[in-house]
């Protein structure tokens, strides 16, 4: 379907920075057509009017845990291990197939309404997500969370649920697969070195939690004398690309393992916030030449999947630890949001710029809205006023998926329904809160 | 007008936390004449269906200066005295009295749209200001920020500017008023004796910024040998009932004459990390027992009216700097951005809380949404995960100022495109950002 966003103001590459100029922008099948010119014979089909609308590149979740979204509120203000050994393990103990559905339904509308086209998850049940991405429409890049013990059993049927998968989802172009080593605390070295031969093995990136919380390097440095980061790098996990989620506690030497071995950092301030595990030191790593990009985390620990959330708090709260306003600037944070989170995942080539020949993931937002007026300088309003709500059209691999906010591939209402159905059936709307 | 809540989750006071609980609600004139029970004789004139809904006190924001909604994005990224002395002054300059309006209408906007039913305002065109709160429907606190030197006659003139104001708005039962010394780097000692002794012999209140920057803390100990708070409680500010913005820098000394003098402290996190100025210590401050309420400064420092976002910010930014995840809660959080604001303006018989007889000032939030889904601890949803533009229906002083997100009182459009008439004008637009 050809589609046309016409006269529209757009964020656009400049160099190394980003500028807003009003432009025309031409949609054939899944990617950009053009900028500026019509092509010869495009065959409009939809034309969307570009007055008082801002189309962006949709942003770029780089970590999150979709089918957490049911667990919203439902384990808060907990320390790090008490929130996932003593709340979030029992409740997924008691996880259906049909839970991990529904929950991931619930975080791509959320995603989707607040103009996200993209997520890098990590979960358990991974078909159950690759279904909900496939008919939702969403773009993603999903791992099997990996625990292990050296060649166990248990880690074995995890990584052969993790190829079937991947073979089984071959035919969806917006689907793409990475192997999960889950942490060290939850993978010993012996099988964090399986998963390594088996990433190079298989031309796969790695996906992981690592430095996370203060009892999580107490534990490491117990165990293997080292950093968790040091132990992933000497398991071989930074031979392929890899993502490393948090990296919130670490050495300078640390820092310099992620940039020698080209290691994209998820940061992901509201749940580093609020599971009492502080602050990443972000602007150190940006300053070392670090890949940076922007996760969510999962609802369990947020509470939201809202990106321009994320991006708000990435360009504050590190003004506020450094005491210093220039840190991290609206348009260094936007980048962060956006095209460093497409680099992160191998792509680039293909997704999180607006330019001619990649994909058309794309969030159109409002500007006749108090949060985006005036419009003197959009990617300021995009970092620091913007709440989400502003996006009204979102098209993910050229497909319309929301349009005047009603998500157009999944009924809204069913998914609220049955969310509040698994609530009552494991009985957390009982719980004392 | 008779306006029925039916059948309606509401957040209700339950001693010294607020539970959820499913209610009716009936309004008569400006107050909640009765929650449960219909009262004999109520007269229904309008029905709202609580299916789906939440009703919460409106939320009160205890520090802005609302002409600055049209500054919005135009400052970024300075430190505070480069922001207001290098560009917010020299903007201020070139301001009319219709700019004021503009740009108050903008923020009242902003403010109904996320569920902000009063705010406390510091300008210098009051008359424009108290113009904007009265024909919007919105409540206010305003004060005319007063600057001088001894009983210079700038000092004066502000000072009769305020009285006068004050004298005129007498028939609006929506407006109070206190008396505004900006700051001990713009106020010297003489002329903050004469305001405290003005507050004093008029029965007003005073609101005061103290401790925001280093920068300041450097001048005034040059210049008094001792700390703002200090400078201030010696001069008399604090012997009537008063209201500092900002405390970020504060001595233990300081939270101790914050205490025994009764100050409320009125916290404005993404301002204080946007300029730089770093943390108020908050839980430091509630662990003494000082009533905290919540505000978000300007737009030309935060750069957002949204007092979900600051919510979201107060519960969360804590939680990291004293890295514990149970240090300010999601119940403590909403208490500070309702009820606690309201005794911060000796409002709290009127407004803070939803209770018979109070002024009925209510959000009503429309639940199917993913950010509060699941419903089971809504409260956590409201600190942590809603975004402000869950809220759908407005009601101040007992009238319907918003409804359906639609703003009834004033003509939205008109409003954008005044602002920007003013970016154009001031040549704002085509600034280098």
């Amino acid at each position: 379907m050809g589609i046309v966003l016409k006269d529209i103001l757009a964020v656009l590459p400049a160099g190394d920075k980003d500028e807003v100029k009003e432009t025309t922008i031409y949609i054939e099948g899944n990617r950009i057509e053009a900028i500026g010119e019509k092509p010869q014979g495009f065959h409009e089909e939809k034309v969307i009017d570009g007055k008082d609308r801002l189309v962006i590149p949709g942003l770029i979740n780089c970590h999150t845990h979709s089918y957490m979204a049911f667990m919203r509120n439902v384990a808060d203000d907990l320390s790090f291990m008490d929130w996932l050994f003593g709340t979030i393990d029992p409740i997924e103990q008691q996880m259906t197939d049909e839970d991990t559905y529904w929950g991931a339904c619930l975080a791509i509308i959320e995603m989707m309404k607040s103009g996200t086209t993209c997520f890098n998850d990590m979960q358990m049940n991974i078909h159950q997500t690759t279904r909900a991405v496939k008919e939702s429409g969403m773009r993603a890049v999903i791992c099997r969370g990996l625990v292990g013990s050296g060649n166990d059993e248990a880690g074995q049927m995890r990584l052969r649920q993790a190829y079937e998968e991947r073979d089984r989802a071959k035919d969806c172009g917006r689907l793409s697969f990475m192997l999960g080593p889950h942490a060290p605390y939850t993978c010993d070295d012996g099988f964090m070195r399986i998963v390594s031969e088996e990433a190079k093995k298989n031309n796969m990136r790695i996906h992981v939690h690592l430095s996370e919380s203060v009892s999580e390097i107490q534990q490491i440095q117990e165990k293997y004398g080292c950093t968790p980061i040091k132990m992933a790098d000497k398991n071989g996990l930074f031979d392929v690309p890899a993502i490393a989620a948090h990296c919130v506690q670490v050495t300078d030497s640390d820092i310099d393992i992620l940039k020698e071995k080209k290691v994209s950092v998820v940061t992901n301030p509201a749940s580093n916030m609020k599971l009492g595990n502080g602050f990443a030191p972000i602007p150190e790593m940006l300053e070392m030449g670090v890949n940076v990009c922007l996760g969510t985390d999962g609802a369990a620990s947020n509470n939201s999947l809202n990106m321009f959330h994320e991006l708000s708090l990435l360009t504050l709260v590190h003004k506020g630890t450094h005491k210093t306003p220039q840190c991290i600037s609206a348009r260094e944070g936007f980048r962060i949001a956006t095209i460093n989170g497409a680099k992160a995942l191998g792509l680039e080539q293909e997704i999180g710029s607006i330019e001619e020949g990649k994909k058309a993931d794309l969030a159109i937002l409002n500007l006749n809205t108090p949060s985006l007026t005036p419009r003197n300088n959009l990617i300021a309003g995009l970092s620091y006023s913007a709440n989400g709500s502003e996006v009204e059209t979102v098209i993910i691999d050229g497909k319309i998926v929301m349009e005047d906010r009603k998500i157009l591939t999944m009924d809204e209402e069913v998914v609220y329904k049955k969310i509040s159905e698994i609530i009552t059936r494991m009985g957390l709307d009982k719980k004392e809160y």
